[in-house]
């Protein structure tokens, strides 16, 4: 608390990411990295661009990796945006496009940074709650009176649940006048993308992150993808804050990540297989597992504690995050899909944590 | 133009940096890069990063470039923020520590990135014009009646030309009320820091970058340093805005970087060189050159136009950088202090320009 600071600053409360604890043999599923290592190309990529020409800016356009983008999704380079990280992506969002007077509306249950963008930026916004089987319930977007904009990850964070294409686009036809932006950090393991909407809905903005399924969380790179006049918008307000929020190695190796398929194709398989394991041995346990679509398991025992159940595996050197807000999940943990040898290592810790302790501890 | 856009958006006219054109055997002395390679000692840690480990996020805090920040300037790590270079650290003191009723005064003849947050923002600023030989007139700030803010470069751009340390800490002294951002982009060259001035000043805020004496433009590295409560409003809008603004890449970089004191040293000592005969050269040709205590020198010919010579320049493969706005500074060049064979390369250049053309084409 300072007299020094602008107004707005003593009204922040700060998104607070998972742990990034320097802990040896630590099992880490708490914050969605991917358990296999990047492609040896991004490697090799950014080796080629550990030289001398450091001293030089990066393009500020990132024009290369922009049109690496398009091709990958079958666009053209104006509906592509850049960002360090998604979270920058959707933090100008936020300015660019979902501040207007009406509230901006997303799910009670949701990635926990959005109410925090919003308040950076003096946003009014709606929580729309879950159904009762925690899935995202169109109608309630379509009947919620004037909006200022929707946002919501697709598959939902931390439920890890998906919404079909076709109830996406029915979103998006009842809502032409506001900016509906589709988070999609997490497509990649099963749900299906509205990328393929994006020249039939001028409203819609994907945002994507290379850290969850390209295994690049240390490189900080995501993008959006929309229409030109919605790319536009994001492009001012990058201009107005930082020309050059990648650096030369960021933008080598993101691009060279979206040539590597087969690698996307292969880790995808193995994470889905895992979830798959893990999934089943988790209800085997007595666990309620939400259907996920994700890189990530968002689970529940009905007779333990989410809280104390996150720190009896933390005790047994095992990350998982639990979230104490909204009361409704503050039971579920939501697991990150690891290797096998960690999602085994997990079930082996949970049977001694739930045969030790009677349910009547709960 | 789109009704999608925030009220925002509509207004920002943003920063528009020195092109980085991709052309082969161009002399590049447009945007105060460092024309000598980092050191080697960075190229060999972020090889050493360039590992499987890219699959997880950085370090939120950055607390290990942090410590290496502070014991580089002697402060502790909680009077040090780092951000994705400078200007990102900018943005967030605008947004953060500027944001007051009164204006934020500014030198009328200064980066001009430094409007445009202010505009982003929602600020008013009040230009301070510079004196008649383009020195900052700190009574100018005293006299000013109440401000929100005050924020120069030292030394200024794109004049090159440096405050005293005795006259920055008259201009702190006599406003204990508001923030003083001292912007030390080019401070390496031959300025006095104000960093030494941060135990005494609580509203002192020093910002600084690795974009040009170390030779990293390309990495993206910026930091602050200043009272902890001033770096704590800093972290908690940048906590609010994007967890991980700098990667695994360049936090270990920056780190080494400021391992290597010999290396920055030796490069200041042969940029300054350089600089004193460039200076001396442009001098022999009719050129005023205001004098500089930066990496680069800021130049105007009595008898040429500053946009004709800068185009001239352009067609021998030659980029410098020239303002038209304010009409005060139009005829000047802003040159970046190359290689001896660089400066050689202009000085020939213009010798052909100036004898080329008669002083009524002006």
């Amino acid at each position: 608390m300072s007299r020094y600071w602008s107004r707005i600053v003593h009204e922040l409360t700060p998104y607070v990411p998972g742990e990034q604890p320097k802990i040896d043999g630590l099992i880490k599923l708490n914050t969605n990295e991917c358990p296999y290592a990047p492609s040896d190309r991004v490697l090799q990529a950014i080796a080629a661009q550990t030289s001398a020409d450091l001293r030089l800016y990066p393009d500020p356009q990132a024009s290369s990796l922009r049109a690496a983008i398009a091709r990958f999704h079958g666009l053209r380079p104006e509906q592509v945006f850049v960002g360090n990280g998604s979270d920058e992506v959707l933090a100008h969002a936020f300015m660019a496009l979902l501040r207007h007077d009406a509230p901006l509306l997303h799910p009670d249950i949701s990635y926990s940074f959005y109410p925090v963008y919003a308040r950076l930026y003096g946003i009014a916004t709606r929580d729309i709650p879950l159904r009762a089987d925690f899935s995202i319930a169109v109608d309630d977007y379509l009947q919620a009176g004037g909006n200022g904009g929707i946002i919501f990850p697709n598959p939902n964070a931390p439920t890890g649940m998906a919404l079909p294409l076709a109830e996406v686009e029915r979103l998006l036809a009842g809502n032409p006048d506001s900016v509906v932006v589709v988070d999609e950090a997490y497509v990649d393991f099963g749900a299906q993308t509205a990328a393929s909407l994006i020249d039939q809905y001028p409203q819609l903005l994907v945002i994507r992150t290379l850290s969850k399924a390209w295994a690049l969380a240390g490189l900080r790179v995501g993008y959006a993808l929309g229409h030109p006049d919605l790319i536009e918008a994001l492009a001012r307000v990058k201009d107005s804050f930082n020309s050059y929020p990648l650096d030369r190695l960021a933008l080598a190796g993101a691009e060279a990540a979206l040539g590597d398929t087969v690698w996307l194709q292969q880790t995808r398989e193995r994470i889905t297989r895992s979830r798959t394991q893990l999934t089943a041995g988790l209800q085997a346990r007595g666990f309620e597992v939400l259907p996920s679509q994700a890189n990530f398991v968002f689970a529940r025992h009905p007779a333990h504690s989410g809280a104390q159940l996150a720190a009896q595996l933390r005790e047994r050197r095992i990350l998982v995050r639990q979230f104490a807000r909204p009361q409704r999940i503050a039971d579920f943990l939501r697991i990150t899909i690891g290797t096998p040898a960690q999602c085994d290592a997990l079930l082996a810790a949970l049977d001694t944590l739930i045969a030790a302790q009677p349910p009547a501890a709960r």
